[in-house]
């Protein structure tokens, strides 16, 4: 392992310009002797400016730009891999497929500077036709964009129209990144989005595709989550449209070759400054900074950076102890329980039918898909959402199980053809030791209030990063690569 | 440190007893050799048939019945104490005062036992007089127990005497230990108390008064907490009553010395069987049974008991990973923020004026008093807690601050005599890293209904244990005893 300095390969400009006008001030020139500190990756001890917890997207883009800025840095990471829960799945045929993060929308430009930066190309998420509406046993087709979109029947549109356009304007007045400072910040984290949704609704249907809302963006049901909590993300992601759809929003593009390829790509070029299999079971601050324990390998530097959900930082022994807000905050930050579910067939056969691949389904395991074919369509790749409740239903399940179950369900959407895909495959998030669960960590009720501003607050020589951090797009991978860009400044500047 | 059989010194005829009728039907006589196993309280090494995680009550109390049962047990304490959340502060006089866990109700029939065992002696808390009740800058008196007592003037009596029946009877459709069984579960546990006591309370007082029930007895906000919670935490002593007065509810007697007298006692019995300063960082499942690596010394045994709060069980690094629902239920059930401040003054002055020394209040740090002065009233203890975002607000305060702010209380309750103590003492439990708050974890919506079983649901060997799991009393010490007398017969029944 190496405490890597700004090197060559790592295209200085580039990262110069991404890490901001505060470290593109810096000199361009650095230590290339610092990188001599050379050390074999099963090295007992090791020290740097800055050793960073967690190899994924948000801690990753930190050490670029601190090795930028002219830093040393080790980045921990408990896996064999570096992303996180960006992850291809393999498919059991030597190639693999979105297992996790996946897509990314025209407003988020900071995971597509990385992405540019890295040479990863990105591809339109197939889009074309109308999707599949499946409730009540009854499935329709709809062609608006987006799973509310999805409008039940007769007054019903009205009902969700107005329940969106009053989210919408309640989430104006949040200031992304401060919720808690919203005038109404108390009122709305008193609730459930559960309890709002049943006030503000009437109709079956528009009740449905609020919860449906929630499952899809989050994985977990409307009642686990804070009103507050669900306007601040709708906020950080500029509005609900954004949020929701796939044209011009979260969902419009997809990486050519899978997302991983962009977080595997900066690994690359940090090199060995990480060290793999190394999860960090205690972090000690000390006097002149911290001393950071990992299976294996001991590491002191000046400062920590914990680029990790808030859960799962709670699992790391802090000494002293961590403030009490930052203690609590770590209680009350839960994971959703996110799976994906991949049918692999010869074709996309679903396009010929005329349909997008995209559908929300009220029944089954799954409850929303998409087309997650590769780019030349040379084969064809469903993929579906097993949300909250519906992958506690399968904690027993066997691997039979649960293939039997998604393709029920592909099958009542997509017609028989979705019976006898080539094969299948499957990522469960809340199995994963190392992130606890998927898409993002979570506030219920009273969390933000009360804890909020200990999600960023440093503690001591400990700084906080990861895509809950975030003030933009939290719980996005551009979340996660804002957060680490942010987390660098700050570092760069206390140290 | 000794894998410790059932001794003599353990009196097993009323252990046994305590036991249950599974555990008294087993031989009386067994091995004393097995108490041969001696081991240095240093040894790196130790084996048993179960290793129990936390030296609390119900570790200390599932110790004794195993061992009574003829099992060898090793205990693991992460403090060099006894006692968990019991704990006598020091006063720093050379005696102590409660500053946890501290009173006994007279339904409370499994802690008076164990107490009763330890030779432990109880006396009646003092509540002879009018208790204080202050509210908008004016103080005044009432004579009726228990904090919701305190009514409101005018019609806001009437307001909170519906509110407190319509709890109350929700309640008895709950059956203890299993409240997502309840034919409305779903309901309510998708609000927050707050939702619900404002949608069926309309006067500010009975509001106040509500939301005051909630932080003198979980320590939270009412914004924080599931109405299902609440409902089965009530369901669980008996009704709103037993939960809340003094005369004849929980909190109506003390134990003489301390509560703390009753761990301390119990844990000398157990001697060396406990091994202190060992915190537990990972369990391991082996195909023989677990592996417990803690501090100083690692553990083999055919099963585990962790007798800790979810949250604080979280922390223990699993391998392999725990099923998803148990891994899911550690991220989502908080520890209150509670802490307890006392004055000791030269009499219970209090008394003098026709006062039990029990208030409630809407402004301060504390919101609410007890007399906790010794049976001989040999000089007079008040305590107050500092409950939920009271203490928030002292998190950066110094010691001086948080002396200032109690006495500050005091005297706004009690009178200027309040205001020169003999000494003053305080006690915050969401500064204890090996209990992450109290006095009990707490459910925020959606946790019950979607992962309340594996609060109790063994995993494989390791057994759950703590206050949190009882049906009955749970967050009281009764509720810690019982957790452990039922984790005993389990674990007794599966090896």
């Amino acid at each position: 392992m190496t405490a890597v300095s700004r090197r060559r390969l790592l295209g200085t400009g580039a990262l110069t310009a991404a890490a901001g006008a505060a470290m593109s001030a810096l000199p361009a020139s650095s230590a290339r002797a610092q990188t001599s500190r050379a050390a074999p990756q099963d090295a007992p001890n090791a020290s740097a400016d800055v050793v960073i917890v967690g190899g994924g997207l948000s801690g990753l883009t930190a050490a670029r730009d601190l090795i930028a800025a002219g830093r040393s840095v080790i980045v921990l990471e408990a896996r064999n891999r570096a992303g996180g829960r960006v992850y291809g799945m393999p498919l059991g045929d030597g190639t693999t497929s979105e297992g996790g993060a996946e897509f990314i929308g025209s407003t988020q430009t900071r995971i597509a500077a990385l992405a540019k930066d890295m040479g990863v190309d990105t591809f339109p998420t197939y889009n074309t036709g109308k999707n599949v509406y499946y409730r009540n046993g009854k499935r329709s087709l709809y062609a608006t964009d987006g799973i509310l979109g999805a409008v039940p029947p007769d007054w019903g549109v009205i009902d969700l129209e107005v329940a969106l356009l009053n989210i919408g304007n309640m989430a104006k007045s949040i200031t992304p990144g401060e919720p808690w400072k919203a005038a109404k910040a108390e009122e709305w984290d008193s609730q459930t989005f559960y309890t709002w949704s049943r006030a503000n609704s009437l109709s079956s249907g528009a009740r449905f595709l609020l919860d449906e809302f929630i499952s899809s963006t989050l994985s977990v049901r409307s009642k686990d989550v804070s009103l507050l909590y669900v306007l601040h993300y709708i906020a950080s992601a500029g509005g609900v449209d954004p949020l929701i759809n796939t044209k011009g929003g979260g969902q419009e593009t997809r990486f050519v070759g899978g997302s991983q390829e962009v977080p595997l790509r900066l690994a690359a070029k940090l090199g060995d400054a990480i060290r793999y299999n190394a999860p960090v079971r205690g972090i000690e601050t000390t006097g002149s900074g911290v001393t950071v324990t990992a299976d294996g390998v001991t590491v002191t530097a000046k400062r920590a950076i914990v680029a990790m959900s808030p859960a799962i930082a709670g699992k790391i022994a802090f000494s002293p102890g961590l403030p009490a807000s930052r203690a609590q905050l770590m209680q009350r930050y839960p994971m959703g329980s996110i799976a994906k579910f991949v049918g692999v067939y010869e074709t996309p056969f679903w396009r010929a039918d005329g349909l997008t691949g995209q559908a929300v389904a009220d029944s089954g395991a799954i409850d929303a898909t998409f087309d997650n074919s590769p780019p030349d369509a040379s084969r064809g790749i469903l993929m579906g959402f097993i949300n909250q409740t519906n992958i506690r239903k399968l904690d027993a399940a066997s691997a039979d199980d649960i293939r039997a179950a998604g393709l029920d369900s592909f099958t009542k959407l997509y017609g028989d053809k979705a019976a006898t895909p080539v094969l299948t495959a499957f990522q469960r998030w809340d199995n994963e030791v190392w992130s606890g669960g998927g898409p993002v960590g979570i506030a219920p009720p009273g969390v933000l209030t009360e804890y909020g501003p200990a999600l960023r607050t440093p503690c001591g020589p400990v700084h906080w990063a990861g895509t809950e951090t975030s003030d933009i797009w939290t719980g996005y991978m551009d979340g996660a690569v804002r957060s680490g860009e942010r987390v660098a400044k700050e570092v760069h500047a206390a140290l």
